[in-house]
């Protein structure tokens, strides 16, 4: 049995979905800091994506995000609004739980993971160092930004290889990273927005030097590599996509950085996990692809696209990534990390 | 009197909507290499632009191309296909013609001018050994490809102030671009193409180095910068946007920056011309600006805006700019480098 | 000089936009119930249309709404949101003012005009029995609904004509509509809406009626035409499309039909009002016409266009007309009614 | 074994998308007009469905129509051109096959069912004299234009129940219905068209009064409802949504309307068919519904989903109706229509 905190919002939605006949994380809980508390979940919330809510959460009574966890449930996912996670996180941490959370509050922290299972799952020793801060068995992990995923994605096997120096990216981001009701149809018919608040442009140039960095029991070391994001918001309702230009430390032929992207897996643990992707990187020939909406759906949108491998007048190599925004890159990211930790034996 | 080559397709009628009551230049002749040859223009074209083709052209009746130019006519604009400009406008040119084309056929021949006015109106020079080496005097005047412009207009000043070392560049254009019918719908709703074809990146890499080159007897040098260009097609009808990030030769600060943008002019020789705008730059201060719709029209659309001036992390700037495609980037261009020939006595 | 009431929301910023260099109306006031009351209005107003707010209103500084009218202001255009229009435009009329009003709250008012002056310029004699009413100059006179004139427009020449007695209308609406920020851009990519909150299809139904409808000094009597309206926001910035079939009383040809709508002119007090459209209506021959973006702007946006005249299997003709929505369909609506309000004398 | 006819087209590439992994219909054939013919289906095909082409289709050599049906393939789906389909259809009739067929050519025959297997499924007896015309075992079967499945479908149990005397229709339609490459984008962003060619209105017209018919020995027998319909284009990628107002021969209470549609069921032979959906009709009662990106899917995009249940002034009642153009509208339609086929013993 797990819940989900923030259970209304964009995120807790595609959470709610993805868990659905989920084959071992049952929906139990669904908490939310709204008016609408103490209502059945499928009347409190305004449901935005296909079809209706799930007959089995929609009957759940929404508690309040003040109570706490729910007697005898342990794992929570949290969607939750960066103005609230922050304490509230830590709160279900110090009632000891595994707070599997998509929100931003934590991720930088010193003992707290910033999981991309396939890229960095040894972070998951950081658990250890926040048991012992709390005297108990809680902890808190996170997944990337939305805009992150697939660029710590692509990067990986790369720094790996042949090491990474560079990154310039360019990012065309869906609406719905903005959440609901996020950006009017006023600003995006015929339009884009060079700009995305938040700190988006720093979380891309921060985001992925920890999740392709070290840990030891002296805790985290970021990558050296250096990075500048410039990001644009985009009429399209789902899949980021970003262009990068990559500096590497050794030469590279194109056909080694095309075998490291397509010849990319994730460790052992993650085979036959229900949301791990296989194989995560989809190398795709044609000219044209990635594209949002022919490619975001790839490994039922945990898979990462990757396209456009070609030279770079100034850097050695660009390439194009895509991932689908609210699945690979927020609920369904959550979701496979706590299928690892539950895989491990992480989970309270 | 003037004529317009390619009369009937997309940048062909924003040609003939913006010579619609021009003070110098009165239409007199409009050619085609279609099938549509011998009907009223008004007839003949499908055309896509608000409200309907102007009166004074409606009436015309469309040329072929194989028929040269018009008795008494010296002047013709070019938005002929890249399939038949490059013979076609040679053929005017040595017919005695001035030719002013949006074409990409010649914008890399030898003695070929790539004509930004505000930025290098010194490269008509060149027209001097086009007429030598076709004993006449035609000849051929190019801009610069609608995803070059702004790019070029924005690196001017910081060029001319402090030196421009190297760019990366991401785009993201305007589907009217493409022509019509151009992209299909089915591929640009909630999507976007990572790719434009036709040499779109190659285009961006080459044509600023020529535009912000030197010229002498010799002929063209061009600038020694490095550019690297990643392009995508995005859900937007009219504006193509780019992000750079600019390494300079001397350090410069931010405010220096702006005002070297912001206080960018071009020559006397443009002032007071029908289409040049003033300032050419617009410098937005709001964090999400320039956007597509919102900015494209600035200076009847033949302003270039610039927007979020910050620093980069890699580089040493990185800023936004913007332009019309069809207009700045296209006929309005082709109709203020005719403008500047006219003003300095070069049209036959 | 005159004043805007809710001069900060999507329908302000457009009347602020069409009074700068009007010739007749000088803006003097710029009034809102929001938070920003106090500062410039450049700073106050988050300014959604194509370039920026023009410097002359980007200087007034935000007044409140409950101060009333300044001293010596007489004329105020109201672009109120609906929930605090009604008493605030009462006030205003209260104390002297003309209210020349795009909000709904009074426009069936037993003695309020609901004026579109080609068509029902008689009935600015209610203003009479306001001012018995309140003993004072002050009036109110209102347009109606953004997706109303076009089809009261429509109408008006062939209920002239040959009486209309059923009309069925379907409605594919812009975002613009919705004001700002309005509807999400989760809601509008890859989507329509088939539903608009407000009232909106009893707008259709009731206001064509009291426009189309007599007056004399026992009040209005409605046109007692049938209308029925199905409603749908579709992802288009501006433009307001309506598909109408049409029940005639009296037989008539579809040339009789085309000659109606195309020969139809206002009263002769329109002729060269400044935002008089001449002619009201545009008929367009293209069987794919009108279309919002190619469309909209026609007449300055403050004409209507009219195609695809033909039979219908059920009633007598079917045709499709457009607006602006947010100029002829608002505030270019209110300015208009004011010009004439200023030709026939009755500003105060 | 089946085969495609028209594999490349857009309608094609749905056929063999929802042919993959079919567990009654193996795919063995794919046949075109087109210039590829010779190469194997995955490099000849375009292919616009998100992912790629299914492994098993891939690898098959594209044939050319005139090659007339594979040695053994007695079962062909059609997504023929109608520039060709009349013809090869026919042919292949001829031989002996049945033709399950999405295109126009052959709805309309006086022996060919235009099949909704929900609805009119006794219309397959028609069988029996296309056998008797061609003297052998092949025949033609039909499915309806993708804006008429809808409508047929929401009217079937409101004409059982209390009879449809007249209809008006206003319809939103997908992009994709026009095909690939279809509409421009030019003329689709910031824009709808209120035209679709090739009969569309007509189609909407006349087919629903076929399907809605009886049939006997003697042949079909139209209804006699008068229908009215004004069809346009929208920028949404799958889905077709059409606004009714019915009038009913008997009165009837909204709740009497909901219930026949709620409670419609298909005839007994449909049950448990793999593309049946169950129910056939969703009756949606948020007040805002259906919309196409969020209802398409309902039912694998094979359930018609209505909403808006809501009286008329002028008819009997309003509603709203939804289906997925390229599924229950064209591909899925034919698979299912051969699925019926296949269960009733009429496959050869």
């Amino acid at each position: 049995m797990v819940g989900v905190l923030g259970a209304t919002g964009a995120v807790g939605q595609r959470m709610i979905a993805l868990l659905d006949g989920h084959p071992r994380f049952e929906l139990g809980d669904v908490v939310a800091s709204a008016k609408r508390v103490g209502q059945a979940y499928g009347e409190a919330v305004a449901w935005r994506l296909p079809g209706g809510a799930p007959a089995g959460a929609a009957g759940l009574l929404l508690r309040d995000l003040s109570e706490g966890p729910l007697e005898g449930l342990t794992t929570y996912f949290s969607a939750l609004d960066s103005s609230v996670a922050g304490e509230a996180e830590e709160a279900f941490a110090a009632a000891g739980c595994a707070v599997v959370s998509n929100s931003r509050n934590h991720r930088m922290d010193p003992d707290v993971p910033l999981l991309v299972p396939e890229v960095n799952s040894e972070h998951l020793e950081a658990i250890g160092r926040q048991r012992q801060r709390r005297a108990g068995p809680g902890f808190i992990v996170t997944n990337p930004n939305c805009s992150v995923v697939h660029v710590a994605m692509a990067l990986a096997p790369l720094d790996r290889a042949f090491g990474v120096e560079r990154v310039h990216v360019a990012t065309l981001q869906a609406a719905s990273g903005a959440g609901y009701p996020g950006v009017s149809a006023w600003d995006l018919i015929d339009n884009v927005i060079p700009f995305i608040g938040g700190g988006e442009e720093e979380k891309i140039e921060t985001e992925p030097r920890k999740i392709l960095g070290r840990h030891d029991a002296a805790g985290f070391a970021a990558s050296p590599m250096q990075i500048s994001a410039q990001v644009h918001r985009v009429p399209v309702i789902d899949g980021h996509l970003a262009a990068l230009s990559i500096t590497l430390k050794e030469r590279a032929t194109l056909a080694q950085v095309h075998d490291a992207l397509s010849g990319f897996r994730g460790p052992a643990a993650l085979r036959g996990l229900p949301s791990a992707p296989e194989p995560p990187i989809h190398v795709l020939p044609e000219p044209d692809r990635p594209q949002p909406r022919l490619d975001r759906d790839r490994g039922n949108g945990m898979a990462v696209s990757v396209g456009r491998i070609r030279p770079c007048p100034i850097g050695d190599v660009r390439l194009v990534a895509l991932s689908h925004n609210t699945i690979r890159g927020a609920a369904g990211a959550a979701i496979l990390n706590a299928e690892l930790l539950d895989a491990e034996g992480w989970l309270p």
